[in-house]
């Protein structure tokens, strides 16, 4: 057998108990009693430590060497590059650092759950010190390891081929527009009147009218499920997917658009290219691709004129008796494209999100390039939040840089995902209108055409591409913010 | 650290991969959809060979012959004879030979599946014939490496301690008086009539009133769920206890007496020495004590006069509406206690139940001891059925030795646990009843004194005595049908 069979072997070996975490894990969030967790957590802890025992066996090294002797189609190449690179990912650090951090990121984590309610920035910062520490010590490692800058080598884990000279362009020229646009957007709203919805909206009747929607969408309900959670997410494997949302049974509009976003990722899951299962090269490509996926769901499809009708008329028949100005799809439009400036990224619309990102993004590169201390952060986030969105932060820790549990937790180089993912999802829309009639397919409820586009340029490509090749391939052009920007404009000014 | 010790640690890694194995399997029967089941069914084999190798590394050898010379508490000796036992189970077949077993039963199974219905015995022979001989083989194999005969060498992976020959004893008591007490009870059943449900009872509903029954019966909803597959059962881990049921909406009888059923051996989980978890000796002790549990809940208390009574005063809760005479406490006894003969074991109620298992036994004793061929046991079948239930199925194959999967899949040794089961739980009422007021308790509605007799006796003892320990020292007497006989007499003569 040759290397890079045995190596492929290995890779299905460990997709295997991937499975199994996929599913414990998704049961642990949606299912599983309180009173399980404790045992739940160890048996998970059991399974990460043999699924990293699998990455890294001492025979891999050979193989590696060996298969990049071995004569291999462009396909078989590509495998053996993201099989490397998944390798490489789990064979980086020193088992001392990955313990370290793990330990010094749920201590953070656990006190953050208290001091942030407290607004106590003194108690997270001592915390938060080893975590950064840390983090820095991993990217200087990674950054040895890969010939990148620290903070872009952290980017890599997330976006491979992302660089912050890439993303300094790209936000560089987002940051010339948005506080623009967001002022105008304002502005022109001022008018628009919106009613949010009142009395009870219930669950069972919520979780129907989000299936319904799912059809549309082409879900395919027998490889996947839709459940509940705290957290909404999309996990399982591509073989059976499960998204979960949240209901409240005040109102509706969150939960719905939750699972149009949902089924975008899951989608493109279910449609990663089966003959690559359990193959690297068979999975999702990034983090950006995977968040455009969902994007392109939720904001290029989800609102557009076409899919709110779908919407209006769905929640119609699943909420009869419920106000008809409140169903209308006006009102929907209104609801689902109101702009606010607020202070918390979860909760901040189309329009405001990316500003959002870039601040974090411009600080978390200077932070673990060495540039700024974590002292300086409070301080930092004021300002940035002033340019951009008009806001201050000053002595207000809890709504700045307190609110997220990434940093808690070391995640640094994963935030700039959700932009890129908005980016994307504009370009991969301009591209596919240059041949389908996306409002046309939409309106007359058969997406056939959309998913196809999809699946061809994106779906069916798995990892086998760069990020860069993918989207040159699928759009014709590098990442760029023209069709982001074109986007934005066309629906709030 | 001792190689006792050891042996604790490599217990609970192992229980860990148990725990993912138990939670995969309750959702691929419970909540994957169908088009996930080639991925999981890999995922879960993966995870049995891993577990495999952890049941047999080397290493163990060597703990196991010196943790006997190491000095053990009493409790630590039964962890190192119920560790060992299961080591034990684990190391003695050769791999060939469970391979060997496991095609012959899946290629025997997946053509029983249509056979069955067509009644063609003589193409289920061809197979069968090779699954006997291989189960005979690994009879022969563990017969040499137990010191046991060979029936009662498959008899101890599901009932270690008992024998053909005190299963001779007890079951050819029950034999005895049985046919008889049939009769008999046919005959004083001839003038009663019941009403058997009509109409609709939604499945949300029969599993509201489902989950009150559960709560009557303290299941810790905290450690444990209710949900539906196909094949009710109880799954999961003792933390997190799953049990499923079936809805037909066209009655309710069925699925409510299931959950009680259910919610014993859940209980007993639940109620398994936590100090002891993850290791050999906190487990159950047999299938037949297993089942005890849910049988004392089913059949002990399920269908005692007061808790009929619970059981009609929820059902008029959430049916209401329904004909009062069906839902009446008179008419659930007569339901729940009616006797009828028939081919089915599944289908076959509480009294003429044994006779099923007994013919079963005597069949399937004769048939690994090589005292029969397996082309004679439809002749065998026809004339102890004519013996023992008056019906004969002379031709009659897909009602007769063709309508289990036991026997198909190579499960010998099994079927005396159910009705071993009946019998300690008659057993363990009746020494219960000495001081304890039963049917008080249950008629209060609060029946935490028979859950305390329970705990303290059984389910707090996991697998540190062995069965007749446990049963001598509950009951003050070792298994023996009289309990069975008298609780039977009381309720259908």
């Amino acid at each position: 057998m040759t290397a890079f069979k045995q190596l492929q072997q290995h890779a299905k070996q460990i997709s295997h108990f991937n499975h199994l975490a996929a599913i414990c894990g998704w049961d642990q969030a949606a299912m599983m009693p309180a009173g399980g967790n404790q045992a739940r957590s160890e048996a998970m802890a059991a399974l990460s430590v043999h699924i990293h025992q699998l990455q890294t066996q001492p025979q891999l090294t050979e193989w590696y060497a060996q298969a990049e002797t071995e004569t291999l189609t462009d396909t078989d190449s590509a495998a053996l590059r993201e099989m490397k690179r998944q390798w490489q990912q789990a064979t980086i650090l020193p088992e001392a650092l990955v313990q370290a951090k793990s330990l010094a990121g749920s201590k953070c984590e656990h006190a953050w759950r208290t001091q942030r309610g407290s607004n106590d920035w003194h108690g997270y910062e001592k915390n938060w010190a080893e975590v950064v520490k840390l983090s820095r010590e991993e990217a200087q490692i990674r950054a040895e390891a890969t010939g990148l800058s620290c903070y872009d080598a952290m980017l890599d884990i997330y976006e491979p081929g992302v660089t912050s000279t890439s993303l300094d362009t790209l936000f560089g020229d987002v940051k010339q527009w948005l506080p623009q646009m967001i002022n105008s957007a304002l502005e022109k709203q001022q008018q628009q009147r919106c009613i949010e919805p009142s009395g009870v909206f219930p669950a069972a009747q919520q979780k129907a009218l989000g299936q319904s929607i799912m059809q549309l969408l082409q879900f395919d309900f027998n490889h996947g499920r839709l459940d509940e959670s705290v957290h909404p997410f999309c996990g399982g494997v591509p073989q059976d997917v499960r998204i979960t949302t949240r209901y409240s049974e005040s109102e509706f509009v969150q939960s719905l658009m939750g699972i149009v976003h949902e089924t975008g990722h899951a989608r493109y899951e279910q449609g990663l290219p089966k003959l690559l299962a359990g193959q690297p090269a068979g999975e999702a490509r990034s983090m950006g691709i995977h968040e455009s996926q969902s994007l392109f769901f939720e904001m290029q499809l989800g609102r557009s004129a076409p899919f709110i009708e779908h919407l209006a008329n769905n929640a119609h028949q699943h909420f009869s008796g419920q106000d008809s100005k409140l169903l209308s799809a006006d009102n929907f439009q209104a609801l689902y494209t109101k702009v606010e400036r607020g202070f918390i990224r979860v909760d901040a619309d189309e329009l405001t999100y990316p500003a959002h990102v870039i601040l974090r993004y411009e600080i978390e590169r200077d932070l673990i390039n060495g540039a700024v201390d974590h002292k300086d952060i409070p301080e930092l986030w004021d300002s940035k939040m002033q340019q951009y969105l008009g806001l201050s932060t000053a002595g207000n820790f809890k709504d700045g840089c307190m609110q997220d549990i990434h940093w808690t937790d070391g995640a640094f180089g994963y935030f700039p995902s959700y932009t890129l993912g908005a980016m994307y999802a504009a370009q991969f829309m301009a591209a596919m209108q240059q041949t389908i009639d996306v409002d046309a397919a939409v309106r007359s409820g058969d997406l056939t055409p959309i998913f196809v586009w999809l699946e061809q340029h994106i779906w069916s490509k798995g990892s086998l591409l760069t990020t860069d090749q993918l989207v040159k391939q699928a759009t014709g052009e590098t990442l760029n913010a023209n069709h982001f920007k074109a986007h934005l404009a066309a629906r709030y000014l």
